[in-house]
């Protein structure tokens, strides 16, 4: 059976309900990519990590990013496929945007340990937050 | 708690284990993504797609790919990164090779039906071989 097209609507939904997607980055001609928590929010993906390490310095260099999320019901997936541009910050404000987004989904977790929005000031932390610039999906049988 | 960087033995292991990764390509300076089936064997990463399609468009312009698994065990996730270089191939040995890599995984299925050896002949298929340049995996507390 061939894969069905899904529509934008339904893409959005796949968006909204799943909490790890996966991130994908390129320098040169090397695709890098990374599993990572994320919250679908006011139509952007909003993510963050700590202010050092690959993926970053990745970023930094070239901000076109894809990110991709998927779901298995049954034997039936889903795959969604974004195109985006990644805008990074590590100002108080972006961490509070990122931080509600975050509560919201019920999600203000990290390593372990919960975090607290008084605690973001003083946390090493970058905000990635990725405008869609083109979004496509797909569902079919496994 | 920071991550824990896995030996390449770990890392090894999660691969043989895995039955879907995530298979990063890039063309210009923009990644993609897409989560695919695959097989581990003899120290390449085996998978299979139709003779079409975005994915393949990429790889042949570009064959510097990276092929990520990860697992989720309670509370601890491991992921795996490859980096890796591939090779494409519709003829029949690479066809028959991949079958009988499937197969010993019980994997001979597409699409909601098995498929049969004496059938590759006439399936429209591409066969992905990924040697692996460098491989790297980490465990941590979600």
């Amino acid at each position: 059976m061939k894969p069905r097209e899904l529509s934008e609507e339904e893409c959005g939904r796949l968006l909204s309900s799943a909490r790890v997607g996966h991130l994908g980055l390129s320098l040169g001609d090397s695709p890098y990519v990374i599993p990572i928590s994320y919250v679908f929010d006011s139509g952007k993906i909003l993510l963050h990590s700590r202010g050092d390490g690959r993926k970053l310095e990745i970023a930094h260099a070239n901000p076109r990013v894809c990110f991709q999320v998927d779901s298995m019901d049954g034997g039936c997936w889903r795959s969604v496929v974004v195109q985006g541009r990644v805008s990074l910050s590590d100002d108080i404000d972006a961490k509070r945007r990122m931080f509600d987004a975050f509560t919201s989904s019920g999600m203000a977790g990290h390593a372990g340990k919960a975090f607290r929005r008084e605690d973001l000031d003083r946390m090493e932390m970058t905000v990635w937050e990725i405008e869609i610039l083109e979004v496509s999906g797909r569902e079919g049988v496994w």
